[in-house]
């Protein structure tokens, strides 16, 4: 069975989920009430939008789900061979025990409830005042008016600030800052301009596989092209122009190629790109005509000695008006990584360079629809790009809370490339940034063949193996494109505290050996 | 020039915005740099997706653009006729002076910042319980982790208990609700759901004229059919299902209607549906196989004596399991409107009722490609659904707040169709419900065609005179549908403190008589 790929075999075998629920369609529609009254519903698998269905998102897909039901399972008192669900499955900081940032939480509470503003000795004043100046700058000086659609002016402003600062001075215009609902609505928002054609012509995009999901979902439910250039394994996860080359060219033989997605440090490969790879790349976005798509959104995660984040939009100026001032660039940032962690607060921006003027007051107009992005969100947005300042009474306490989380999650990345790599089976590369290591394992043909009978990606028998032995979630490499004959790849964030990391990845190994001691 | 409709005119006369905007197509799409280089931009009105170009988003169109920029003249000191603009068009409360209600906000900065727990005095206990009750209810008992897609277990659990009481003791699953970035994206979702088709199978959906440009604008995004029916002006913008059955019938013949979209109480003409045309409009859309989708969001927004709110699903439920167990419906709710007017944070929810089990499966992987919902959204969305209980320390404080916005809201209602039908040439419906008037405006001829000359909807052209003679902002009917030869309409919140009100729609009643005499 190991002549032909996996998904082919599913396809065969016709056990694969997409069949399951084929074949549940044959089923009659019309369903009973008890009184004996049948009608039909309007909404059904059969009759529901087709894009939809095709929406796959592996992160929160079925493994996160048995996860969450082992939880509840747990809470009801069923015994299980663990104690405690650990779900390394997605990003999600301070649902690992991260602390948030003293003064940014301080300021959003003086915004909530700025009676707030009057006591004494509670707040510093740094944090005071900066919550008169977003209060300020908001309707009726409260976060609950709606902003401007493109975001609080005052807020875009300092965005642009920071761009300026972190960019050595590439003159940044608040006019092409839009604040967003976390970093996945802005890119959902550009790949929804940039689609449109129909077959030849349709719109593709090319993402990196291993990609992250929220790419693959987005482009089916506006059903572009997906096409996929590969990350290089053997070096780092690195970008290679000739692969980029080689998917473009294929890809022209049945589609119209016309955006390039990046995620810089990578998710959920964690490499940090070379100043001169980005150079390659925009070379490369400028000679087939590509808009480029820059998720960085991990810019202050950055471990590896040599390693250092350079903004596509800095390398793009610093090569020379013939490309600073034609590619087209929109890049992505996020108030849910780095150091700060807050997922929740959807909070974040997408800065656009050489947009067409007609095509930004189209953007502007597509935003309006949903009339604003959570003001909290921007407001925390504000707090992250304008941080306390050497001499203000909260710089200190922000420089120390900043530091730890940073050197914390350096260690952890050495940690778990160290210990994981100490497994015969499973390698991993160094985890330059980012906070996922994504190791590639050795699956025993005894497993693949079981996983395949089961209908199940090899790669997802092993994780769910994982999961209902240990209580470790994990997401299958297969969620992420990465499809390999006999080995499968795991994602595994590095954000749990270093003890329980510790335990953790002693845990995967113990298990690792195991599961291939039992299919060999 | 009135024996055709107007679009047909603008149409003609090539002056129409969607023609200025066809007769730039034709510049050349190549820009120079200024060093000579030329490279084609990948993203032009040429090439961008079409269906975003056919959205239009009235509520925040070229009028609110033009009050902005009158904005930032009067603050540069520019000399205009009036001192002040006033925004009167769209629903923005807390932008117009009204005050957030206290426990929500004390309970928001408690989570925000969990060491204001430990401070004597400052907080009611209540308010400290509840905030503790949602941080642990929270991942990592912090506002800043991602929660589930569907929205925080305990939030949903507290929305299903709210759904009960208000109705009565219709049964109501935590599994069926979920929280949503504001109503909008709630209403976008379900629509997203239901589009498929192509020609005369293509999903058409059926809205109120006028409307919420949020209905067009999603179907034009989706490429969906929107079916226009038009609510009675003679009898209170009430609903009429002669004209349902005439709408649906006529959309037959070139597309597939599949949903009714009925917003109660009415935006933006303010009408409070009866018990009894509810229960007509779920026996037609029984009857013509509808999905049924109930904005209701002004819920607790009803000021007319003998009206009162009826939620769709109870009366849904009163009507017997032939009716109970069959229409598919969703209904919405928010925390932006009613007595809270949170816009800012983007908390909503919305209900499914009798949705296919495979659909809602879809749907739960659908929004959980956005990851989650705001999290201090979710949270303040629970303080609505569940505020404080008589003998709470936070109690009174909270009615009188609710009570004193409530019934300033009602005086408004009143005084705001008071004042307009005092005025020769307006005439105005009772505001029964929710923050608008949408009265009637007779147009002069002259003006009318003035107005066509420019290329402009006659009502557009009302509109932006007033602004820039008097400084309030108005959004003309048309934006919403609302299109008549010699008529125009306007929408006008209600919202601005009375005193502010009184002195504004006399403003208005002083600009109709200039501009009726002016154009006479």
């Amino acid at each position: 069975f190991l002549s032909y790929t996996i998904d082919e075999y599913l396809l065969d075998t016709n056990l694969s989920l997409s069949s399951l629920t084929a074949s549940r369609r044959g089923l009659p529609q019309k369903k009973m009430s008890e009184n004996g009254i049948s009608r039909p519903k309007v909404l059904t698998l059969d009759t529901m939008n087709p894009t939809v269905k095709m929406v796959e998102y592996a992160v929160r897909g079925p493994i996160v789900q048995r996860a969450v039901e082992l939880e509840k399972e747990l809470s009801e008192g069923i015994e299980k061979p663990f104690t405690e669900v650990i779900k390394a499955n997605i990003g999600d900081a301070q649902a690992m025990g991260q602390q948030p940032i003293t003064f940014f939480r301080q300021v959003l509470a003086l915004c909530s409830y700025p009676e707030l503003l009057n006591l004494d000795n509670t707040f510093p004043e740094d944090a005071k005042n900066r919550a008169r100046l977003i209060l300020q700058s908001c309707g009726g000086s409260s976060l609950g008016a709606y902003s401007p659609s493109q975001g609080i002016d005052y807020v875009r402003q300092d965005v642009a600030n920071y761009i300026e600062r972190r960019d050595g001075g590439v003159p940044c215009d608040p006019d092409n800052i839009y604040l967003t609902t976390g970093a996945s609505d802005g890119i959902t928002t550009i790949l929804k301009l940039l689609v449109c054609g129909q077959g030849i012509d349709r719109t593709g995009v090319m993402i990196s596989i291993p990609q992250y999901p929220l790419y693959s979902a987005a482009l089916a439910e506006l059903g572009a092209v997906q096409i996929n250039y590969f990350l290089n394994e053997d070096n780092c996860w690195s970008m290679d122009i000739q692969e980029l080359q080689r998917a473009v060219n294929e890809a022209r033989q049945h589609c119209h190629p016309r955006a390039l997605c990046i995620i810089n440090p990578g998710n959920p490969t964690g490499q940090v790109q070379s100043r001169d790879c980005i150079e390659d790349v925009i070379r490369f976005a400028a000679k087939e005509r590509l808009f480029l798509m820059a998720d960085e959104v991990y810019q202050d995660n950055v471990y590896a000695e040599g390693c250092k984040f350079h903004s596509f939009k800095k390398v793009l100026f610093e090569m020379g008006p013939e490309y600073s001032e034609t590619v087209e660039l929109a890049s992505f940032h996020s108030t849910s990584k780095c150091y700060m962690g807050e997922c929740g607060f959807r909070g974040g921006y997408m800065e656009v360079i050489n947009m067409d003027d007609d095509v930004k007051s189209q953007l502007t107009k597509l935003v309006s629809v949903r009339l604003c992005s959570p003001v909290p969100g921007q407001a925390l947005m504000d707090l992250v790009v304008n941080p306390p300042q050497p001499g203000e009474p909260s710089y200190n306490c922000f420089i120390k809370e900043r530091t730890a989380t940073l050197s914390a999650l350096a260690e952890k990345a050495k940690l778990t490339e160290k210990i994981l790599n100490t497994v015969p089976g499973i390698r991993c590369n160094p985890v330059q940034g980012a906070m996922y290591s994504f190791p590639c394992i050795t699956i025993p043909d005894k497993a693949i063949k079981e996983a395949l009978e089961k209908g199940q990606q090899p790669d997802m028998f092993y994780c769910m193996t994982m999961l209902e032995e240990t209580g470790i979630c994990l997401v299958p490499g297969s969620g992420f494109g990465q499809k390999r004959i006999n080995e499968g790849f795991v994602v595994m964030t590095i954000l749990p505290p270093i003890d329980k990391l510790t335990i953790l990845l002693n845990k995967v190994k113990e298990f690792h050996q195991r599961f291939t001691k039992q299919y060999s």
